[in-house]
């Protein structure tokens, strides 16, 4: 689509003037999915690579050491044209800081990486969102493209507009709204993935099935055991449905408004995908991130649940059953250290986040939710038994099983 | 307008599948000329300031020196409910860096900006560069509103999308296009810019008035010597019309592709105002940044001038006039350090910038350019010859002032 700028208005009043611009702008992008991007024959990364201007490739450490040489193979494939640099990035979501993002533009600037230029970024959600912040301001932007190989990075950090490093001991505070080139899905990724970041993924699918998809949840809670073992055989199809799926309920809530434009949007910080991110940052910080973000966004989610519950909002049965699969995903539900006061005192802050209200996501069944605007609607008292109660949820699994066995 | 996003095509092919995200968004603010601003009746900048959400003051040391307390007379008009923080950010074109963007983050997390809160910046085109980065990065942007002080901020700088700090050596080589929330033009501020920064804000003038705006360029030429004395009495209404032209002609070139976006436009990094901007990054880097950037701006104008001239696309009469102009600002029309080899050697890293293109401004005549896009076809030997030339233009000025008697 055209881009429009020009004059709105323009009135003289003696020596005092107004003049309005106004501009449109798309942004568009294509996430595919592509299994066996990185053999020999697969030519969908190349085609993509412009052969006018370098272009800069960035890896963690594990992606280099799992699929380097596959990846550099795919590209030679490219000719001898093509103008490619390197970049191993070590990074974690402990240490994503500004620092890592000016790193990327240092590299960017040795690779003498031109205006239509492309840093192309393999790896998980932390690499996707440094990448991003990069490719964003390096020449007031240039193209990304993203290959996601974390679950995490398939179905959440990889496919929307959003990119963020933390600051000043905030999560991601600094960061911008920057529309990748395209997103390659390929779930074979997911063989070399552990076990422990794959049940961080399954965390956000868990999250998009509960206040998005009851097709998604029914996927997840009929495969729940299946899905932690090695993708392959029978389960191979289930994977697939289970990123599509978590994709396609992503984009639904996300594509209502990309940008998040508060002026157009009154409801814009109510997001049903919020679920399982409200407790979560204190979570990850005052663990100083030994929990990982899908393990505070399942602790979360197990409290959010179980408040809306208490609160009335949600029926004990659907409680029960989402409690259920975050643990038969192998999730916590809780956290030892977690002390309620501090949780509390750390909400603040979040509304800041969301525009002067909490917006607390409450499940009111498989599919749909509530949000909890007002800080004040959530005293320490609740917050402090549904933290106790969760603690005791393994205790009483014996009776759980039982219950699940007669479903 | 209304954003609208979704699904433009889903194609399935075994496990293959595409999705298209794609949304439009709208960026929208007004220019306001209001002189008095500061005065304790007039209610603009307060009107502006919301009052659900603290706000960040920031001032560069001068602004808070000469206006710093009818500022917060006039903020204070505001009433008990604002919650105003305020920063004093002492900044250069040298030190325009990232640091300095961290620090106004730092201090926006020390104010507890919300995500409707707003960042005030005034001061000089630097200043704003810095600040509008900051408020861009800040939960993901914030709103910023521009209040510039310098002749360059009002013309230039404050009144795009784009902002930018030095990187690595380069210039402006991280940024991002966004725009603000509103621009308070107060001509008044210009009574206590040093003279100096008030030339340079005349070279700004003068490149949109070559390349842009005949009714500018004589208003210019008709004025030059009375522009730099105190604006008062007479010349405050050319002043204004000064102003009010230069930004009309900055708009009217930058509303053609505000974001500049090359997927829509061939010729996006074809743009007349970038006449003057081409030599000037290693003007001001080579020389230390002793050179201001207007002065920089100054020089190159005269070179590409000059080489328009010797290469036939720019009359004998017009180049002459052009140069007059310059001079009678009391802009240099050259550096003596300046070295040919190195100016030239610096051009392959603004081609970089422009997509693969020099895209060197040649004026046409005034009000008209061309473009030189090739950088092989501006050889050394011209480069030199040019420089020399322009050396020896003061020399000639004698003959130079007859001409203009005669005119």
């Amino acid at each position: 689509m055209q881009e429009a700028a020009g004059r709105a208005l323009s009135e003289h009043r003696g020596e005092q003037w107004l003049r309005s611009v106004r501009a449109v702008r798309e942004e568009r992008y294509d996430i595919l999915c592509r299994p066996g991007l990185l053999s020999r024959d697969d030519e969908t990364l190349v085609s993509l690579l412009r052969t006018d201007a370098p272009a800069l490739v960035v890896m963690t450490p594990s992606t280099d050491r799992l699929y380097g040489k596959a990846l550099r193979h795919s590209l030679a494939a490219h000719g001898p044209g093509a103008d490619l640099s390197f970049m191993i990035l070590a990074c974690s979501e402990a240490d994503k800081m500004t620092e890592q993002v000016l790193a990327v533009c240092r590299r960017a600037v040795e690779a003498r990486l031109a205006r239509r230029s492309q840093i192309v970024c393999v790896g998980g959600g932390v690499a996707l969102d440094i990448c991003g912040l990069a490719a964003t301001l390096f020449r007031r932007g240039i193209c990304q493209i993203r290959v996601p190989t974390t679950l995490i990075g398939m179905i959440d950090a990889g496919i929307g507009v959003k990119n963020g490093v933390n600051f000043d001991g905030s999560k991601s505070l600094l960061g911008s709204f920057s529309a990748c080139e395209a997103c390659l899905i390929d779930p074979s990724f997911l063989d070399t993935l552990p076990r422990r970041h794959l049940q961080c993924g399954l965390a956000e699918s868990a999250k998009i099935a509960t206040v998005c998809s009851p097709e998604l949840f029914d996927l997840l809670d009929m495969h729940a055991d299946g899905l932690l073992g090695p993708i392959c055989g029978t389960l191979l199809g289930q994977t697939h449905d289970l990123i599509r799926l978590s994709i396609e309920g992503t984009l639904s809530e996300l594509s209502l408004n990309l940008f998040e434009r508060r002026d157009l949007f009154p409801n814009t910080y109510a997001r049903k995908l919020d679920f399982g991110h409200t407790f979560s940052p204190y979570l990850e910080a005052a663990s100083g991130h030994i929990l990982l973000h899908g393990e505070a966004v399942a602790i979360d989610m197990a409290v959010s649940v179980e408040l809306a519950y208490r609160l009335g909002v949600l029926d004990r049965a659907t409680r029960t059953r989402v409690l259920d699969l975050i643990y038969r995903l192998g999730l916590p539900i809780h956290w030892p250290e977690l002390r309620p006061e501090a949780l509390r005192a750390s909400l603040p802050s979040v509304v800041r986040h969301r525009d002067g209200a909490l917006n607390l996501v409450l499940p009111s069944g498989i599919g749909t939710a509530t949000f909890l605007k007002d800080l004040r609607e959530l005293s320490l008292n609740l917050l402090t038994e549904v933290v106790q109660d969760l603690a005791e949820w393994p205790a009483k699994k014996g009776a759980l099983d039982n219950a699940r066995a007669r479903r």
